[in-house]
């Protein structure tokens, strides 16, 4: 059994690769790490695992918290794993990072993201970068495979990037046209409280937030224009609504050419010929997030407006599966040569 | 006092009209028609109203259906209100109606409308189209005041055509660009039953429908028309989110020149001036459904993507109030010389 | 116009009788006071309120707080009230506390509660009590109109009083046999974040908690043994369901005679006649929350269990609304010789 | 592999039950039998089957639906299963009914059933009467391993028999004093639409129904009965409230002795000690049902409220999982000698 040590454990984050851990026949969960609860059980944090996992939060400073990892997953917010993943590898663990920490291989690449999100443009390990790969299986599956660290998608992003790939990829849409038009459940906001997801206050709400600009668009482009010729730019709006697992990207571009929605669709079903978890339907097919809650699937429906010659593509993830544990676990897969959908082949949960 | 009939007095849009004449100095309630319930009070369907209206459910044949109404809603489908109206108008009663019946003013414009949402493209009461005006009084708040007949808006366009008229009018955006990417809650969908509002396979739903094309998309187009010098096609997305009451529009064109944010929002702040439900924000303000609910105000939030030189308004309306109801009873008191905020100024129910 | 000031006014307390004073004849808010948001408008904390009050909030200590107002409303923690009403009193003002401040009478009636629950046994202001009435009109109509303080009820404790009151008044259950199983909207806990109330935690949570004593219980017993000749026990379960607004109560008790479910209902309604917020209903009236829904309205049903002989009333209220500001705004009207249903007189919000 | 047989496929009850045997290393799904949507595959249905279960829907009396099966699981209203399993048993087929038809092993048990829920009562296959066993596995675990037919627990009945059953059985409790205050979500009443479970009629209701009898009393009084030396009768309030799955059900009793909870929860914990599914907690514990949403475990809280000597018992289940298909798989595991917990050994979904 590889045994894998979680730091940011008692997130949203840290708690969805905890279950999917426990139902993996490969990866063990040993070693749990956190800011907060430090001392308390997993499962007294989260009562549902009660007797199926009981380990102890530990500091990050804990020695115990040092014991050797095959895998180590930060699920923790922007710099703190590119602060300490180094001292991760020399003992031999392979990395995987939810962050913006590894999503870029370049120094270049990484200031770019960290100056438009406001950050400090230098990267902590900048002798890491080169050794790690975007986390989208998808697209860099054989990056991954190789990579000693992986920088795990936002949960956005995959959904974006998922839609729009094939259609960037086959020259379909105009660089400067695409707009992602993304809704998520309350769950991709975490696990802190914070006013704006009080039950009163949310359970009839929907808005629209940082429209100056959000953390993932950087990604989205920088993925897109590596598949296309030219530089990729989209406008994108976050939208958040009250359900609690679930993302909705509505995504837009205007087409290059002429083209039917059965042509399109044989080139996104093409595209993902070898990709279990992402699924193509045309556009009359009834499709909704809760056909992908608790599963790491992408649903993509197609549809084209001849009218005014647009490609609307519509993504659908579970935000906590395939927008983040479900995506690390499969990262995880290919990073340890175990077929790709080992602990990720479920229906879900319905009703 | 005014005297208000109401046909389909017991779906939603019936009972919005209802809660909003209940509290209006002019208008009262003497006679409801619908198909269901006949023969049962107003309070059996809707308990909430007991003591407050108790009036009987009539068949449309009843005799007592016939009593004089000062003003006669039609809070029915497509078809019903045409058949109808004139019955109405030559007692001397002036006409809401719900549906698209009386939204377009020429026998072409609705024979166009017809047809793209594959219904017939006769209008059974021509004669009566000329008559009337379409029911969004922020444009046409003259036509109103004089028409015998109001075509009330459908919710999804009054969000749509609000949030986009002013970059129309003074030609910012190009006029096949506008992408108008709508969310509504389940309320719009009706009171009745359906296995896609059932509470246990909604609670965690989102979900795009109608991809090919929706019933409101016609009345968007027709209405930007005519303030533009062009003809305007839109890309419109339908999609159902878990609350009751709220629709938000995301909308999007590109625009024709560069401008800035705090110009374009002096425009639809002009544009607006004499509109007390409109409300225009710029894109730093927060914002959302819960903020306008319960009430007739339409807020705007505007933003400019420079990158992309793209417009971007998120438009926020109460689908039942100013989508539905509330502008009824807007419209309403202009048909009948009253001030326009009678009996809706008032700030909605909080949390 | 009477003039009237919030202490606490950011609270859902706060806010629930501002909304309700926006839309009363008599009264008008002059004065806003709180801890949080001093100096911001009341509307940049509940932008639903922009342009219908836009009063600054004051610091307690702020000069302007200390204008005059004929009513001061506490809608703030225990022990707050009592050591701040003094002050106004002697200005002039009539108050009304939201805590358990003047929910008792006497030294040692206060003490008893204040020990059950924790705190210090001692009232800050003894020499008050006498000057003060519990505020649930339909028990203490004539005290409330004669008292210079009104210690508005706690909102389960309403809910149960009212739907035992008849019972317990005509000696219909044994003393120590009833039973409060209450159920409220997440609303009762106030604005304040907390993770119980996260969304994600709670859309599908529901929980009982204070197993071992809710505040509350202390004024239902003394409430119902001042309407018996005999110390009433209760046993008290608090719980929490996923909706906003509402209160469910089921109140149980063994009968200590047969007597039918009819006759029960001639009690019931011979019981509250004078009292227009009182509703009752026989046992097969379909009957929700929503039937009550901002509304100041407790319908009770009433149904008898003949094979043990045991009664059971389902009490229904808004908890915000005749559990919180509409009872304030109800001995408002009575303390101002005031119509009792003045600004109170409405539908509620559907759906 | 064991052939398995589902009539009612389509139903919750019948996903239920699909759900776990995909997952479980002995059963494997051979035939789908329903009313509804025949023709059509499972996953057309429940679109997150897709590529999990693509069986066909086949009406009764289809040749294929007679093919041989180990067992047959009817997820039928009254009155299906006792006129239909005769045949299957003739086959060699075991048989799990989900309605009342054999929750009673004498036809005078079932008729006093079938009268008080208004139905005949004469039951269809009397014979079959004395092969059957009440699937309630934590108090009938030795018949069920014996039986060839299990009548699977009413959601309601599961909760307040297991909550109740070592209070009953120690005589802790007055044989007339049981009060079960139920409350379930949404998913309970099936998959039916219902103007009640419309999402905008249900997103902020919760109330009481069926005042004057719930179906699942008699089974609750049957089994209470049979574990003490005297009649049994309880109070049984059911009531609905906005989630989808869980059941909460607080149940009270007068206590027979004066008894610490310490106490209370040892003679619990005895009481349970080979159940796996059971787990008993102090009144101090935080619980709720997302503790057991997608789990087939029943926690109970104890509580006793020493000042009226009175047994308070929190029980809470996941009504399609303990409460329906969960429970249907722990009897198949023990009718088919399995382990009792295998395929049902997991923590759930959170959040």
């Amino acid at each position: 059994m590889l045994k894998t040590k979680i730091v940011g454990a008692t997130g949203y984050g840290g708690l969805g690769i905890i279950d999917l851990i426990l139902q993996h026949p490969e990866f063990e969960l040993t070693t749990l790490v956190a800011r907060e609860s430090v001392g308390e059980k997993i499962s007294d944090v989260y009562p549902h695992l009660n007797g199926f996992c009981d380990l102890p939060i530990l500091a990050a400073d804990d020695p115990l918290a040092e014991s050797y990892a095959d895998v180590v997953i930060y699920a923790t917010p922007d710099r703190v794993g590119m602060t300490m993943a180094q001292a991760d590898l020399k003992k031999g663990a392979k990395i995987i990072d939810y962050s913006g920490d590894f999503r870029f291989t370049t120094e270049d690449a990484y200031a770019d993201y960290a100056t438009r999100i406001g950050k400090a443009p230098d990267h902590a390990a900048p002798f890491l970068l080169g050794q790690n790969a975007y986390g989208l299986a998808e697209l860099h599956r054989d990056e991954i495979k190789n990579a000693n660290i992986v920088g795990n998608p936002g949960c956005f992003a995959c959904s974006c990037i998922l839609g729009m790939a094939p259609a960037v990829g086959n020259a379909l849409v105009e660089p400067f046209s695409i707009i992602c038009d993304c809704k998520t459940g309350v769950s991709g906001a975490g696990k802190k409280v914070n006013p704006a997801f009080h039950y009163p206050a949310r359970y009839e709400q929907m808005n629209a937030y940082k429209l100056a600009g959000h953390q993932h668009v950087c990604e989205v482009e920088h993925e897109l224009s590596l598949l296309s010729n030219e530089e990729i730019r989209i406008t994108f709006t976050a939208q958040v609504v009250p359900i609690c697992r679930g993302i909705l990207s509505t995504l837009y571009g205007s087409l290059t050419k002429s083209i039917s929605e059965a042509d399109v669709l044989e080139i996104y079903k093409e595209f993902f010929k070898e990709s279990p978890f992402v699924r193509v339907f045309n556009s009359t097919t009834p499709m909704g997030t809760m056909n992908v809650r608790g599963t790491n699937f992408c649903n993509l429906v197609i549809s084209v407006d001849e009218r005014v010659n647009r490609l609307r593509i519509v993504s659908h993830i579970d935000n906590l599966m395939k927008g983040q544990a479900g995506s690390a676990l499969q990262n995880m897969n290919l990073m340890f040569n175990i077929p790709e959908t080992t602990g990720l082949n479920r229906p879900g949960m319905y009703p």
